[in-house]
């Protein structure tokens, strides 16, 4: 007999995973490797280094070991917040009246308010283990600064923040989160770099961008005696970390005999679609099952679905290695008027690989309709999504209304990646109709991909 | 062998309480009677039913049933957010150095951020039984609104927030929550009112006060066809649906043989605080245990520790029944630099009563001391909490300490009623070091308590 289906199914605290899982290891065609912007050579151990904390910068040019030990010091704090309730979404479905079933992994049960802390802890744990003194990172939407500074401050690291300014502006709030856990914030592009200075001196007027925010925070990193640069996405690395997602997942759907046929997650640089999709991947790589796989992502920021698939740079000082990625191209900023996340001009390079390789498909959704699902969702199942989250949301429900036209009784998974309470300002915009979706034009396209690097 | 004590204990959902325990049943000495505002005779049954839910009126007048059924339709809501974690502050501990056990059970895993949830969704049920098509109600902080804003979404009510006007102002954003999950919400005072056109014309620029906001949802629902009033703390019927709180936590350390010493919780208008100690007092009232009960108030708002055990109304406009209560009269409005909510002029009957017989103490703190537990709290257990729940952190942390200087090795459990995402810009004023405490002199205390009604 089938054991009946709570609503939140939460695994025991022993449950929890003791090893990451790397999905490059399984990959028969591997992701291609980082280049040094300089030489255009495969980056080194050594040259990793330079930028990222040693045994970071290992992980990440590891693409052959299958499972990695989570160390025990990460493990006790995952214990805070993990293992991540995996939720039955009766409410939504009984509110749709479909025959899917509809789980979704919930990643936002922590201060930090999204998924990003469990390679922030892990990142601060390898570089207070190598005894530095702090780490330099960029933010956009604040989800990864707020995990860092969180992370940062339990292992007593000092954490400059690097944000995106028209984030800082928008979103004092997060700012204030941050500065809670001591991190020190400052408005990107700034005066304190000599790349931010060149930038403000081209645009004076500019809002800024991920891209020039990561530049920024290398820069810092490489002027600070016992500091290195630490990401929150796009990186191997993070997606390594991520994977405690996908398998927790797994391990819950397991538990009760429930097999997936659809894995969904929005897709911004990769780290939690990837994280998510990990040991389910693994599995159809092995050959022991098949799933359909869709990424998720801003039809203003069309990644996977209109990018191209090429060596391009991670940022917009050029300081970082460069990626073979599905990019937008370097220079790529989304309309103003996009909201939250999700904004990265590329896609981490494993799921770009899987994605050329046809293993993985991907959809763009418009952000009106990217709102009405999340407020839809809110009002039955009662959690407020942040609006990357709201991206996995919306296919889920249109995965789930596809089958209630044709019968079938799909079993839908996505990850509800983090909680809104920092972008109401949108939610607000939404609410009072001002809100407007932007696609880029093939023009506005072709003169970013133009600009891609001839390698 | 005793089980070893994870971070956080989570009940079984098989495990959630199936009924509410009604603390005033093992009273010996009951509370004192509410009294119409008009006869000064106790409120009968058909007097409640034209403000309240009948079956809410039912709950408030019964003081003699010891426990009562949860229906089926409010189970299957809690068990989206619930049982809600006992936590052991094992990071908290090794912080301070203490050898005292500390644990929290932490009410802000749901999107309303609050506990306010538990009895919001209770009310929303009752008046859906009835049939009712909405009701309105008041918001200070404006947890108990979202709450209700979420139980009425959830069942398809019609629900009308008032809203006390500065924090209207001070913080949109909470607004925007209540209206993703479809409330209305109007700044109080308000033009839509008699009452508020009245303290309008009195007090013109006036920033409005949780009894003014009261006084005009009651009135909103007299006027419209079917309408109740419901509220989130101060009556017992609240008290009664928080027990669920109490009873989780005593379940959970019951599951692990473990005995609390203090039990601790901050005291607004007393529903966290009540629905926290219930079962633990039940257990003393019936001569089975013994506990140290401390409620802990705002010095801004020291209701308790300041004030008069009288008769007094519950809100300014003096349409609701007058209760027996610890108070500092219905005029008493706390200083504007006081950050959060706990701004209630009094104390639930039940806890009145309590204290009143010296089986619970109660303690003041002062703001920013609260708001330094705050962040002590947040950067080592990883959740920023409520500035109403930093209260019972910073009593909790002040016994740690006292253990530590002792050598005792109490076991501490205080109650996490919320998260503090919607209260930044109080961060933000600690943070920038422009935060202050104000004590009311005892000559305004005095000026306030003259008005008290001659009963």
């Amino acid at each position: 007999m089938k054991k009946e289906i709570p609503y939140k199914i939460y695994l025991e605290e022993s449950e929890l995973p003791k090893q990451w899982l790397n999905l490059r290891a399984f990959m028969k065609k591997k992701p291609a490797p980082l280049l040094n912007s300089q030489t255009l050579q495969p980056m080194t151990q050594a040259e990793m280094e330079e930028v990222f904390c040693s045994e970071l910068a290992r992980q990440e040019l590891d693409d052959t070991t299958p499972y990695i030990d989570i160390p025990a010091e990460i493990r006790d704090f995952y214990k805070m917040y993990r293992p991540a309730p995996l939720v039955r979404a009766y409410c939504l479905e009984k509110a749709l009246g479909t025959p899917a079933k509809i789980y979704y992994k919930f990643e936002g049960n922590n201060t930090s308010g999204s998924h990003k802390l469990n390679s922030a802890i892990a990142q601060a744990y390898y570089a207070k283990e190598q005894g530095l003194k702090g780490v330099t990172t960029e933010t956009g939407a604040g989800q990864w600064g707020t995990a860092l500074s969180m992370a940062c401050s339990y292992f007593g690291l000092d954490c400059k923040v690097f944000m995106v300014k028209c984030s800082y502006e928008q979103k004092p709030f997060r700012r204030e989160v941050m500065r809670t856990y001591g991190a020190n914030v400052t408005p990107s592009p700034s005066q304190t770099t000599e790349v931010g200075r060149k930038i403000l001196a081209e645009f004076p007027g500019t809002s800024g961008s991920l891209g020039c925010a990561i530049s920024e925070a290398v820069e810092a990193a490489s002027q600070l005696e016992g500091y290195r640069y630490v990401l929150g996405s796009v990186f191997n690395l993070v997606l390594l970390h991520q994977s405690i997602i996908g398998l927790e997942t797994k391990a819950a759907l397991d538990k009760y005999g429930v097999k997936a046929d659809i894995v969904i997650g929005c897709a911004g640089g990769g780290s939690n679609l990837g994280g998510l999709i990990s040991p389910f991947m693994a599995e159809q790589l092995e050959g022991k099952a098949k799933y359909q796989f869709i990424a998720v992502e801003p039809s203003s920021c069309p990644t996977l679905t209109r990018g191209k698939y090429a060596y391009d740079y991670c940022d917009t000082g050029k300081v970082c290695p460069l990626a073979k990625m599905y990019t937008l191209g370097s220079g790529f900023i989304p309309s103003a008027s996009h909201a939250g996340g999700l904004r990265y001009h590329g896609m981490t390079t494993t799921l770009s690989e899987l994605y050329e390789q046809g293993l993985m498909e991907a959809r763009s959704v418009e952000q009106t309709k990217v709102f009405e699902a999340a407020e839809q969702f809110a009002r039955v199942e009662g959690i407020l999504p942040a609006p990357e989250s709201a991206h996995a949301i919306r296919v889920a429900i249109d995965e789930a209304m596809k089958c209630k036209q044709t019968g079938e009784e799909k079993t839908i998974v996505f990850g509800l990646t983090g909680t809104g309470y920092f972008d109401m300002f949108s939610y607000e915009k939404f609410h009072d109709g001002k809100m407007q979706d932007y696609l880029p034009t093939d023009e506005e396209l072709s003169a970013s991909l133009e600009k891609l690097p001839k390698i």
